[in-house]
């Protein structure tokens, strides 16, 4: 098979999910989880955050948990990152032994200013000194940019915007950049729209390159899949998603959860486009997450696969 | 607008949602449920089923419910139709007044024996008889092929095999082909290959018009949508769905839902593509729906509706 055909994975439940379920995990239980992840094979486990505990409960102590996770052993290869939020977060993530970090701001004004409390041109100048400083310790970095298909105070974000700020990022330095259905709107013609133009660039400047680009989606809608097959036609070959759709349940007002990583990993699995990703033990991993949480998670696919196994014990059971 | 870039929404949740779930509604409840459906604009309504109410009690009194609905004040030119297993039932859905009907069968051996208790040979013999009698009598026939993703009990199933079936009945006058993934397993590649040969044919025969075909999807790994998205693209507009993605819940073991139908209307009306469904009525008619089955339904787009009006209702409690 082309290699180019298949896909990459960035799995960031222990992050973007657990920060936005209800239930605090213990570092024992992130550890278990993420360990339950490399084994399935994912490439790439955004493991947790540095932003001030205050802020997001959830993911306090992830210094530990990374010590933890790096005695670990790990299958070769696996590449783990943190949220930074500044350089001190930037620091403290390289004290815990980390090579990869994560930037986040907003393609939108009002959602960047609620979500860092900066407007976006003082989270580019945060970025323009970090990314360099990461990158003179030979720390790869990765920007997100969220609300690229709308924010939940404006409404629609220009594509144009997020692509200035893509470029920005880009030209710090940024490894990649992480392009944010936040709230999980998009539909496919969006995406088609957004995605031609971050790779085909506009009169303000050029795109950027597939390699360089990620798409992010949550599945508020329903049309996270449809997204990401609409943009890797279009090339892309990296995306995110989160174990079991965590982050944020439909019964719950106003939730949104990530796109599940096994929904993902099993569409583009029965096209025959590889991720590297054992789909049973991506299931095992979906089971941890969901004893740990605590409520049935919103992902389809492991609901089917819980569903499946539920019913071959019943037949088992019965014979 | 291209009037023929619009889509055409089969609702077909009092029927194969209802009889799919565990809890029986009364036959006013499932009045008021087509009543909110029909008031949202949905174009087709399949209302219920006549096969005998020992095998689906969910469905009895399907004759009662079309004479209540008929004796209403409905939107001009909505289009009510039944299932109807043979032509004992056939008769029954005309003496209450259906002027459609549909009638199933499988493109496995094993699913059609399963559920119609009869060889696919016998079933293309009974619709030989059953289609041109209705259509005598000025009675619109669709034809239902499930199992052309996948068989639960046969895994795959070929598809040049329902494309003959498909032939068959519209050679025996069936108005409309509803190519169903039954098990809800279907990815976009295959989708992608079904609908192209039943577009284009085979060895063996001609294909079928697109205006002929209907895409019948179940939502069990997500992908409903993104399979949608395939076959529009290569000119398929008759979409089934089912209110709330009845059917099926995805943490009962094995079970596997419809489409929901708020999740096709709102991806495609946010794609600019018409539907002539208003959605907030449909929201409304979700609602019916999810009153009256009890339990939380599994469509994205009606549970991302309801916790936005949770919030708004908690924003005004509090102002």
């Amino acid at each position: 098979m082309d290699s180019n055909a298949n896909i990459i994975v960035h799995e960031v439940g222990p992050r973007d999910g657990l920060q936005n379920e209800a239930e605090r995990l213990s570092v024992s239980a992130r550890l278990e989880l993420i360990l339950a992840l490399a084994a399935a094979g994912l490439p790439r486990i955004e493991v947790g955050s540095f932003v001030r505990p205050e802020w997001i409960p959830q993911l306090a102590d992830t210094g530990e948990l990374v010590r933890q996770l790096l005695a670990q052993k790990l299958p070769a290869g696996l590449r783990m990152s943190a949220l930074v939020p500044n350089r001190t977060g930037l620091a403290r993530a390289v004290e815990c032994g980390l090579r990869e970090v994560a930037v986040f701001m907003s393609a939108s004004e009002s959602h960047n200013q609620k979500n860092t409390n900066k407007s976006i041109a003082d989270s580019l100048r945060e970025f323009e000194q970090l990314i360099p400083e990461a990158r003179k310790q030979g720390v790869t970095v990765r920007g997100y940019v969220s609300c690229v298909w709308g924010c939940p105070f404006e409404g629609p974000v220009d594509p144009k915007r997020a692509l200035e700020i893509g470029r920005r990022l880009v030209s710090f330095g940024a490894e990649e950049i992480s392009l944010g259905d936040t709230i999980g709107v998009g539909n496919p013609r969006q995406t088609r729209e957004i995605v031609s133009l971050f790779l085909g660039g506009d009169a303000a400047g050029p795109g950027i390159p597939a390699g360089k680009l990620a798409l992010h989606m949550h599945d508020t809608h329903g049309t996270a899949l449809a997204n990401c097959l609409v943009a890797y036609e279009l090339g892309i070959r990296i995306f995110d998603a989160a174990v079991g759709g965590t982050g944020g349940c439909p019964y719950a007002p106003g939730a949104a959860g990530n796109l599940a990583t096994e929904d993902l990993v099993s569409m583009f699995t029965e096209m025959g486009i590889g991720s590297g990703v054992d789909l049973e033990r991506l299931f095992e991993a979906g089971a941890v997450a969901q004893r740990h949480i605590g409520h049935a998670l919103t992902g389809r696919r492991l609901q089917a696969a819980f569903g499946r196994r539920a019913k071959l014990a019943v037949a088992r059971a019965a014979t």
